[in-house]
């Protein structure tokens, strides 16, 4: 049976726009979000050691980062400031480099925007990213939300 | 011939992240931007008569809004603060209440993004939005960007 | 004794800039967010009766808005993604037509940023907001957290 | 006679709120925006050598950072969507390890924000800022800009 991370995201109102809803941008930053937090909730960070961008010390271990390769959402219903909205995400699929989340944002009864997230795990070299493959560590935690069917 | 319609954009220091790259959603808000352009350059606007958002004053044509309901982008490449990009927008396709803008962000040599993000056309009755057919001026106008062969 | 209402945030990932810190935008934003959140603990809102920007229906009672005419922020220490920050905001003080917040953000132990908004009482008059008396039930719950001892 | 540098901004949608207008912290990114133009027009860049924040190379020379200490602003007028802004920037005041920019932003006849923001000549030492004395090759090029009565 599959998991899902549920997460709570209020509608501020410096994300909504002159249409009176939420940017149609917000809501894919609540699906970031809502992948960030179910990383917390393994103990694990998008950005583990967080170093000066323009800092010279070596971390003592390899810093992962996780760019995003691919976003998809589609939006069936707008929301409106001070909405509480629900972020229900999965990990749809986990290859040998990348993860790929599902999100389904909904206002508790209705359905706002689901989407997909494809994200590759990278290290730096120097100044760039280079992809990797997912530590064994990482990948056991991931699967706790691994979707058994996909859609 | 497709007619491609490009706009300029700096990478500003807000948009960046912690990773030290243009964040992906600024990417996608660039693709929205270079639409919101593209109209300008046919004298078109995405929300024709700003109105408040709490005001009683009926504007006296019907007042468009072009709500996205659907955005896919891949990510080819990061883009740094300060660079120069280049967003070539076309209409992939043009429905009888949607339209569908193909963008390719580039920063002058090498592919930075693509994506498409499919509008429908609407108008407000009272609070809420109700689709519509795209009117015959408008249609012709989009026509401008038409793709002849779309991917 | 003055009222405190202190509000909990944590730096987003897309809040952080390449310098590595939230940017300081952010900052502010969460002290706006903080004032929303003071005014939800009273029962009131910002926005109350969010209607269409573009709808023509007139809400049944005055449309509130609270405009700010004045920002002032200090800058003490950076936060960095996934820091957990407390927002304390007070009223620091009350006039006819407006109310100055001011807010201090802490990571639990030092002093991140300091700040005072001014924010006026306005209702819409068709598209143009006029300045209006802070209606006395809200003068009331807002005096819950006004401060003994502004600075 | 001071010099001012004027640089000029569209209001994006996306900037826009449910109020129907350019959300005050849009205002104050405009204010930085102009300042990195007023730099880029002087040679200089507010992060001149970005490298990743999570690499390990050493920059060969000192990468200065200027984070704000203090931003004050005053609104007088709403923008909206769409509305073409031109900022003023000039130097206010230029002290040994700060520079305070001082910005006026109009829509060509009428004053919509003013303000001010104090920003401190760090460099990063490991993976924090220092701040340090304006070298005097930047001193002198901001010269340019100084009022000769600041307010």
């Amino acid at each position: 049976m599959p998991s899902v991370f549920t997460s709570e995201r209020r509608v501020e109102f410096c994300e909504t726009d002159a249409a009176g809803i939420a940017h149609f941008s917000s809501l894919i930053i609540y699906m970031e979000q809502a992948e960030h937090s179910l990383l917390r909730s393994l103990g694990l960070s998008v950005a583990p050691n967080h170093t000066s961008p323009f800092g010279v010390s070596a971390p003592t271990e390899p810093n992962f980062s996780w760019p995003r390769v691919k976003v998809e959402c589609d939006f069936q219903a707008p929301a409106r400031f001070e909405d509480i909205l629900f972020v229900e995400t999965s990990v749809a699929s986990l290859g040998t480099k990348s993860v790929a989340y599902q999100h389904r944002i909904t206002n508790g009864s209705s359905s706002i925007a689901t989407g997909k997230m494809t994200c590759v795990c990278c290290t730096f070299q120097g100044d760039s990213l280079a992809s990797v493959a997912i530590p064994s560590r990482i990948r056991e935690l991931l699967q706790t939300y691994l979707m058994a069917n996909p859609p």
